[in-house]
Protein backbone atom coordinates (compact mmCIF):
# COMPACT_ATOMS: atom_id res chain seq x y z
CA UNK A 1 0.00 0.00 0.00
CA UNK A 2 1.33 3.55 -0.89
CA UNK A 3 1.97 5.22 1.79
CA UNK A 4 1.28 9.18 -0.03
CA UNK A 5 -1.79 10.03 -2.01
CA UNK A 6 -0.58 10.06 -5.80
CA UNK A 7 -0.50 13.89 -5.97
CA UNK A 8 2.39 14.04 -3.08
CA UNK A 9 3.76 10.60 -4.06
CA UNK A 10 4.29 12.19 -7.50
CA UNK A 11 5.59 15.65 -5.96
CA UNK A 12 8.02 13.65 -4.21
CA UNK A 13 9.63 11.81 -7.07
CA UNK A 14 9.40 14.96 -9.02
CA UNK A 15 11.84 16.52 -6.54
CA UNK A 16 14.20 13.36 -6.22
CA UNK A 17 15.48 13.63 -9.69
CA UNK A 18 17.19 17.53 -8.72
CA UNK A 19 20.78 17.01 -7.98
CA UNK A 20 21.50 16.53 -3.96
CA UNK A 21 18.00 15.71 -2.80
CA UNK A 22 17.29 12.19 -1.57
CA UNK A 23 13.99 10.54 -0.51
CA UNK A 24 13.36 11.83 2.65
CA UNK A 25 15.11 15.58 1.43
CA UNK A 26 12.07 15.44 -1.17
CA UNK A 27 9.90 14.36 1.35
CA UNK A 28 10.57 17.11 3.41
CA UNK A 29 10.08 19.67 0.45
CA UNK A 30 7.03 18.20 -0.70
CA UNK A 31 5.47 18.81 2.86
CA UNK A 32 6.79 22.43 2.79
CA UNK A 33 5.01 23.03 -0.43
CA UNK A 34 1.77 21.32 1.03
CA UNK A 35 2.00 23.51 4.26
CA UNK A 36 2.92 26.64 2.10
CA UNK A 37 0.13 28.73 0.72
CA UNK A 38 -1.27 28.49 -2.30
CA UNK A 39 0.49 31.50 -3.76
CA UNK A 40 3.45 30.35 -3.14
CA UNK A 41 3.14 27.27 -4.72
CA UNK A 42 2.08 28.84 -7.67
CA UNK A 43 5.36 31.23 -7.54
CA UNK A 44 7.39 28.51 -7.59
CA UNK A 45 5.78 26.70 -10.44
CA UNK A 46 5.99 29.52 -12.51
CA UNK A 47 9.61 30.36 -11.96
CA UNK A 48 10.21 26.92 -12.90
CA UNK A 49 8.45 27.41 -16.08
CA UNK A 50 9.70 31.06 -16.85
CA UNK A 51 13.40 29.64 -16.64
CA UNK A 52 12.63 27.69 -19.58
CA UNK A 53 10.18 30.07 -21.59
CA UNK A 54 12.33 32.96 -21.08
CA UNK A 55 15.81 32.10 -20.89
CA UNK A 56 18.15 31.81 -24.13
CA UNK A 57 21.75 31.81 -24.71
CA UNK A 58 23.93 35.31 -25.34
CA UNK A 59 24.68 35.49 -29.03
CA UNK A 60 28.39 36.41 -28.15
CA UNK A 61 29.49 34.30 -25.53
CA UNK A 62 26.68 31.26 -24.88
CA UNK A 63 25.75 32.70 -21.59
CA UNK A 64 22.44 32.07 -19.99
CA UNK A 65 20.75 35.14 -20.95
CA UNK A 66 17.21 37.09 -20.75
CA UNK A 67 18.25 38.98 -23.86
CA UNK A 68 20.14 38.14 -26.99
CA UNK A 69 23.25 39.80 -25.13
CA UNK A 70 23.72 38.80 -21.96
CA UNK A 71 24.17 40.91 -19.23
CA UNK A 72 28.28 40.09 -19.37
CA UNK A 73 28.10 41.28 -23.18
CA UNK A 74 25.85 44.46 -22.97
CA UNK A 75 28.28 45.69 -20.16
CA UNK A 76 30.60 47.99 -21.84
CA UNK A 77 32.45 49.06 -19.08
CA UNK A 78 33.76 45.33 -19.08
CA UNK A 79 37.60 44.63 -20.45
CA UNK A 80 37.22 43.66 -23.96
CA UNK A 81 40.67 42.42 -24.38
CA UNK A 82 40.29 39.74 -22.12
CA UNK A 83 38.29 36.59 -22.45
CA UNK A 84 38.12 33.70 -20.00
CA UNK A 85 36.76 30.26 -21.03
CA UNK A 86 34.54 28.01 -18.52
CA UNK A 87 32.69 25.36 -19.38
CA UNK A 88 29.11 25.58 -18.29
CA UNK A 89 27.27 29.03 -17.49
CA UNK A 90 27.69 28.59 -13.91
CA UNK A 91 31.07 28.70 -13.84
CA UNK A 92 30.94 32.80 -14.79
CA UNK A 93 29.50 32.80 -11.05
CA UNK A 94 32.27 31.46 -9.31
CA UNK A 95 34.42 33.50 -11.30
CA UNK A 96 32.35 36.31 -10.70
CA UNK A 97 32.04 36.17 -7.06
CA UNK A 98 35.88 37.23 -6.47
CA UNK A 99 34.94 40.53 -8.36
CA UNK A 100 38.33 40.25 -9.40
CA UNK A 101 37.63 39.94 -13.22
CA UNK A 102 36.38 42.43 -15.35
CA UNK A 103 37.12 41.15 -18.37
CA UNK A 104 34.67 39.01 -20.70
CA UNK A 105 33.38 35.38 -20.86
CA UNK A 106 33.04 32.26 -23.21
CA UNK A 107 31.11 29.09 -22.42
CA UNK A 108 31.79 26.03 -24.44
CA UNK A 109 28.64 24.16 -22.87
CA UNK A 110 31.11 20.95 -22.03
CA UNK A 111 34.35 19.74 -21.81
CA UNK A 112 35.78 17.47 -24.87
CA UNK A 113 35.26 13.87 -23.95
CA UNK A 114 35.56 11.36 -26.67
CA UNK A 115 34.22 8.64 -24.43
CA UNK A 116 31.43 10.46 -24.22
CA UNK A 117 30.97 11.29 -27.50
CA UNK A 118 31.60 14.78 -27.24
CA UNK A 119 34.27 16.29 -29.84
CA UNK A 120 35.25 20.17 -30.69
CA UNK A 121 31.48 20.30 -32.59
CA UNK A 122 29.42 19.55 -29.81
CA UNK A 123 31.24 22.01 -27.88
CA UNK A 124 30.82 26.16 -28.69
CA UNK A 125 34.38 25.85 -30.11
CA UNK A 126 33.43 27.59 -33.32
CA UNK A 127 32.29 30.55 -32.49
CA UNK A 128 34.85 31.65 -30.08
CA UNK A 129 37.35 30.97 -32.64
CA UNK A 130 35.71 33.33 -34.60
CA UNK A 131 35.10 35.87 -31.40
CA UNK A 132 39.08 35.69 -31.29
CA UNK A 133 38.87 36.14 -35.33
CA UNK A 134 37.27 39.54 -35.36
CA UNK A 135 40.35 41.42 -33.20
CA UNK A 136 40.50 42.51 -29.97
CA UNK A 137 41.25 39.99 -28.14
CA UNK A 138 44.40 40.04 -26.48
CA UNK A 139 43.94 36.40 -23.71
CA UNK A 140 42.25 33.90 -23.18
CA UNK A 141 42.23 32.55 -19.86
CA UNK A 142 40.70 28.73 -19.96
CA UNK A 143 38.79 28.09 -16.86
CA UNK A 144 37.53 24.70 -17.71
CA UNK A 145 37.93 22.35 -14.75
CA UNK A 146 41.18 20.84 -13.40
CA UNK A 147 39.55 17.09 -14.63
CA UNK A 148 41.18 14.95 -17.59
CA UNK A 149 38.14 16.41 -19.90
CA UNK A 150 38.97 20.09 -18.64
CA UNK A 151 42.67 19.59 -19.09
CA UNK A 152 41.95 17.99 -22.82
CA UNK A 153 39.89 21.22 -23.86
CA UNK A 154 42.41 23.12 -23.00
CA UNK A 155 45.53 21.74 -24.33
CA UNK A 156 43.54 21.32 -27.71
CA UNK A 157 41.97 25.02 -27.49
CA UNK A 158 45.49 25.93 -26.73
CA UNK A 159 46.80 24.78 -30.03
CA UNK A 160 44.00 25.95 -31.89
CA UNK A 161 44.24 29.72 -30.75
CA UNK A 162 47.90 30.39 -30.37
CA UNK A 163 48.27 30.70 -34.41
CA UNK A 164 45.84 33.64 -34.38
CA UNK A 165 48.06 35.74 -32.12
CA UNK A 166 46.96 35.42 -28.70
CA UNK A 167 48.19 35.31 -25.44
CA UNK A 168 46.70 32.14 -23.94
CA UNK A 169 46.64 31.36 -20.21
CA UNK A 170 45.37 28.57 -18.11
CA UNK A 171 44.13 29.17 -14.31
CA UNK A 172 46.85 28.04 -11.65
CA UNK A 173 46.05 25.34 -9.85
CA UNK A 174 47.18 23.70 -6.34
CA UNK A 175 46.61 24.14 -2.72
CA UNK A 176 43.01 25.75 -2.15
CA UNK A 177 43.39 28.45 0.33
CA UNK A 178 42.97 27.44 3.73
CA UNK A 179 43.46 23.97 3.01
CA UNK A 180 46.15 21.59 4.34
CA UNK A 181 48.88 20.20 2.17
CA UNK A 182 48.29 16.82 4.43
CA UNK A 183 44.74 16.74 2.70
CA UNK A 184 45.97 17.18 -0.96
CA UNK A 185 46.46 14.82 -3.38
CA UNK A 186 49.67 14.43 -5.45
CA UNK A 187 48.41 15.53 -8.67
CA UNK A 188 47.59 18.86 -6.77
CA UNK A 189 50.61 19.03 -4.69
CA UNK A 190 53.09 18.42 -7.92
CA UNK A 191 50.69 20.92 -9.64
CA UNK A 192 51.71 23.39 -6.43
CA UNK A 193 54.88 22.71 -6.73
CA UNK A 194 54.92 23.32 -10.76
CA UNK A 195 53.12 26.65 -10.14
CA UNK A 196 55.28 27.87 -7.55
CA UNK A 197 56.01 31.45 -7.47
CA UNK A 198 59.13 34.00 -6.23
CA UNK A 199 58.00 35.62 -3.31
CA UNK B 1 25.72 43.79 -11.40
CA UNK B 2 23.25 40.79 -10.90
CA UNK B 3 25.69 37.64 -11.64
CA UNK B 4 22.15 35.89 -13.02
CA UNK B 5 19.61 36.79 -15.53
CA UNK B 6 16.21 37.76 -13.88
CA UNK B 7 13.78 34.05 -14.10
CA UNK B 8 16.90 32.29 -13.37
CA UNK B 9 17.86 34.55 -10.27
CA UNK B 10 14.23 34.33 -9.49
CA UNK B 11 14.42 30.29 -9.58
CA UNK B 12 17.47 30.23 -6.96
CA UNK B 13 15.34 32.35 -4.91
CA UNK B 14 12.62 30.06 -4.72
CA UNK B 15 14.08 27.56 -4.32
CA UNK B 16 16.23 28.81 -1.21
CA UNK B 17 12.63 29.18 0.55
CA UNK B 18 12.60 25.20 0.28
CA UNK B 19 13.80 23.35 3.84
CA UNK B 20 17.34 22.48 4.02
CA UNK B 21 18.25 24.42 0.29
CA UNK B 22 20.92 26.67 0.35
CA UNK B 23 22.70 29.09 -2.09
CA UNK B 24 24.83 26.79 -3.43
CA UNK B 25 22.67 24.25 -3.59
CA UNK B 26 19.39 26.26 -4.75
CA UNK B 27 22.17 27.29 -7.87
CA UNK B 28 22.55 23.94 -8.30
CA UNK B 29 18.84 22.83 -9.06
CA UNK B 30 18.04 25.92 -10.84
CA UNK B 31 20.86 24.99 -13.36
CA UNK B 32 19.83 21.58 -13.19
CA UNK B 33 15.53 23.07 -14.40
CA UNK B 34 17.50 25.17 -16.52
CA UNK B 35 19.00 22.19 -18.96
CA UNK B 36 16.20 19.82 -18.40
CA UNK B 37 13.70 19.22 -21.17
CA UNK B 38 11.21 21.75 -21.09
CA UNK B 39 8.48 19.10 -20.57
CA UNK B 40 10.14 17.94 -17.62
CA UNK B 41 10.24 21.57 -16.31
CA UNK B 42 6.70 21.41 -17.02
CA UNK B 43 6.18 18.34 -14.93
CA UNK B 44 7.51 19.67 -11.92
CA UNK B 45 5.72 22.56 -12.03
CA UNK B 46 2.42 20.48 -12.70
CA UNK B 47 3.10 17.89 -9.67
CA UNK B 48 3.73 21.46 -7.42
CA UNK B 49 0.38 22.93 -8.46
CA UNK B 50 -1.35 19.64 -7.92
CA UNK B 51 -0.36 19.18 -4.65
CA UNK B 52 -1.94 21.85 -3.78
CA UNK B 53 -4.98 21.59 -5.42
CA UNK B 54 -5.89 17.64 -5.43
CA UNK B 55 -5.27 16.81 -1.66
CA UNK B 56 -7.26 17.83 1.59
CA UNK B 57 -7.35 16.34 4.89
CA UNK B 58 -8.98 13.37 5.38
CA UNK B 59 -12.63 14.12 7.27
CA UNK B 60 -11.48 10.97 10.12
CA UNK B 61 -7.97 11.51 10.77
CA UNK B 62 -6.32 14.35 9.14
CA UNK B 63 -4.11 12.71 6.98
CA UNK B 64 -3.28 14.28 3.88
CA UNK B 65 -5.60 12.93 1.33
CA UNK B 66 -6.83 12.80 -2.38
CA UNK B 67 -10.46 11.98 -1.22
CA UNK B 68 -12.42 11.87 1.91
CA UNK B 69 -10.73 9.57 3.52
CA UNK B 70 -7.35 8.74 3.46
CA UNK B 71 -5.54 5.05 2.27
CA UNK B 72 -5.42 4.17 5.99
CA UNK B 73 -8.86 5.43 6.81
CA UNK B 74 -10.21 3.67 3.84
CA UNK B 75 -8.21 0.09 4.90
CA UNK B 76 -11.06 -2.05 6.28
CA UNK B 77 -8.54 -4.50 7.38
CA UNK B 78 -6.80 -2.32 9.37
CA UNK B 79 -7.06 -2.65 13.32
CA UNK B 80 -9.72 -0.07 14.87
CA UNK B 81 -8.97 -0.58 17.82
CA UNK B 82 -5.58 0.90 18.35
CA UNK B 83 -5.17 4.68 17.40
CA UNK B 84 -1.60 6.00 17.08
CA UNK B 85 -1.55 10.17 17.50
CA UNK B 86 0.80 12.05 15.44
CA UNK B 87 1.72 16.11 15.14
CA UNK B 88 2.00 16.20 11.20
CA UNK B 89 1.45 13.74 8.48
CA UNK B 90 4.95 12.97 7.60
CA UNK B 91 5.20 11.54 11.13
CA UNK B 92 3.09 8.36 9.58
CA UNK B 93 5.30 7.86 7.08
CA UNK B 94 8.21 7.62 9.46
CA UNK B 95 5.79 4.69 11.31
CA UNK B 96 4.59 2.96 8.25
CA UNK B 97 8.02 2.29 7.03
CA UNK B 98 8.04 -0.08 10.32
CA UNK B 99 5.64 -2.20 9.02
CA UNK B 100 4.73 -3.25 12.28
CA UNK B 101 1.74 -1.12 13.09
CA UNK B 102 -1.14 -1.76 11.51
CA UNK B 103 -4.10 0.51 13.79
CA UNK B 104 -5.66 3.59 12.71
CA UNK B 105 -3.56 7.39 12.66
CA UNK B 106 -5.06 10.86 14.13
CA UNK B 107 -3.23 13.69 13.16
CA UNK B 108 -3.07 16.73 15.37
CA UNK B 109 -1.25 19.15 12.94
CA UNK B 110 0.86 20.57 15.46
CA UNK B 111 1.79 20.04 19.62
CA UNK B 112 0.53 22.72 22.48
CA UNK B 113 2.76 25.37 22.13
CA UNK B 114 1.84 28.76 24.71
CA UNK B 115 4.41 30.56 23.56
CA UNK B 116 4.01 30.52 19.73
CA UNK B 117 -0.29 31.04 20.90
CA UNK B 118 -1.08 27.36 19.95
CA UNK B 119 -3.65 25.63 22.38
CA UNK B 120 -5.83 22.85 21.72
CA UNK B 121 -8.47 24.64 19.84
CA UNK B 122 -5.87 24.87 17.60
CA UNK B 123 -4.86 21.37 16.84
CA UNK B 124 -7.59 18.31 15.92
CA UNK B 125 -8.18 17.52 19.34
CA UNK B 126 -11.82 18.31 19.15
CA UNK B 127 -12.13 15.50 16.99
CA UNK B 128 -10.00 12.99 18.31
CA UNK B 129 -12.57 13.34 21.58
CA UNK B 130 -15.34 12.36 19.42
CA UNK B 131 -13.24 9.37 17.48
CA UNK B 132 -12.96 7.83 20.95
CA UNK B 133 -16.45 8.91 22.18
CA UNK B 134 -18.04 6.88 19.42
CA UNK B 135 -16.63 3.98 21.19
CA UNK B 136 -14.07 0.87 19.49
CA UNK B 137 -10.97 2.42 20.46
CA UNK B 138 -9.38 0.87 23.25
CA UNK B 139 -5.63 2.03 23.30
CA UNK B 140 -4.40 5.40 21.86
CA UNK B 141 -0.48 5.46 21.37
CA UNK B 142 0.45 8.95 21.79
CA UNK B 143 3.38 9.87 19.20
CA UNK B 144 4.33 13.01 19.55
CA UNK B 145 7.55 14.42 19.57
CA UNK B 146 9.81 13.98 22.09
CA UNK B 147 10.24 17.14 22.68
CA UNK B 148 9.33 20.24 25.35
CA UNK B 149 5.73 20.93 23.33
CA UNK B 150 5.40 17.26 22.12
CA UNK B 151 5.63 16.46 26.24
CA UNK B 152 3.21 18.78 26.86
CA UNK B 153 0.93 17.61 24.53
CA UNK B 154 0.73 14.24 25.50
CA UNK B 155 0.63 14.79 29.04
CA UNK B 156 -2.87 16.83 28.31
CA UNK B 157 -4.27 14.44 26.05
CA UNK B 158 -3.52 11.51 28.66
CA UNK B 159 -5.51 13.31 31.23
CA UNK B 160 -7.96 14.46 28.90
CA UNK B 161 -8.48 10.62 27.46
CA UNK B 162 -8.03 8.20 30.10
CA UNK B 163 -11.48 9.37 31.58
CA UNK B 164 -12.85 7.72 28.54
CA UNK B 165 -11.86 4.70 29.08
CA UNK B 166 -8.99 4.13 26.95
CA UNK B 167 -5.70 3.43 27.62
CA UNK B 168 -3.20 5.62 27.01
CA UNK B 169 0.74 4.70 25.72
CA UNK B 170 3.52 6.81 24.82
CA UNK B 171 6.29 5.70 22.57
CA UNK B 172 9.95 4.44 24.48
CA UNK B 173 12.52 7.30 24.68
CA UNK B 174 16.15 6.03 24.58
CA UNK B 175 19.36 5.30 22.60
CA UNK B 176 18.76 5.40 19.21
CA UNK B 177 19.61 1.62 17.66
CA UNK B 178 22.85 1.60 16.18
CA UNK B 179 24.26 4.60 18.10
CA UNK B 180 26.61 4.97 20.94
CA UNK B 181 25.78 5.93 24.49
CA UNK B 182 28.86 7.92 24.19
CA UNK B 183 26.93 10.31 21.51
CA UNK B 184 23.53 10.87 23.78
CA UNK B 185 22.34 13.47 25.83
CA UNK B 186 21.59 13.24 29.67
CA UNK B 187 18.10 13.47 28.88
CA UNK B 188 17.78 10.82 26.27
CA UNK B 189 19.90 8.27 28.54
CA UNK B 190 18.20 9.09 31.66
CA UNK B 191 14.92 8.23 29.45
CA UNK B 192 16.95 5.46 28.53
CA UNK B 193 17.81 4.02 32.05
CA UNK B 194 14.01 5.17 32.27
CA UNK B 195 12.19 2.67 30.19
CA UNK B 196 14.63 -0.30 30.85
CA UNK B 197 12.99 -3.51 30.19
CA UNK B 198 13.51 -6.80 31.83
CA UNK B 199 15.66 -8.99 29.23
Amino acid sequence: MPDFAEPLARLIAEFKHLPGIGQKSAQRIAFHVLRASKLDAEHLAQAILDVKDKLGLCEICNNISESDLCLFCRDTTRDQKTLCVVEEPHNIVGIETTRQFSGMYHVLHGALSPLRGIGPEQLKIKSLVERIGAGGVEEVIVATNPTAEGEATAVYLSKLLKPLGVKVTRIGMGIPVGSDIEFADEVTIWKAMEGRREM
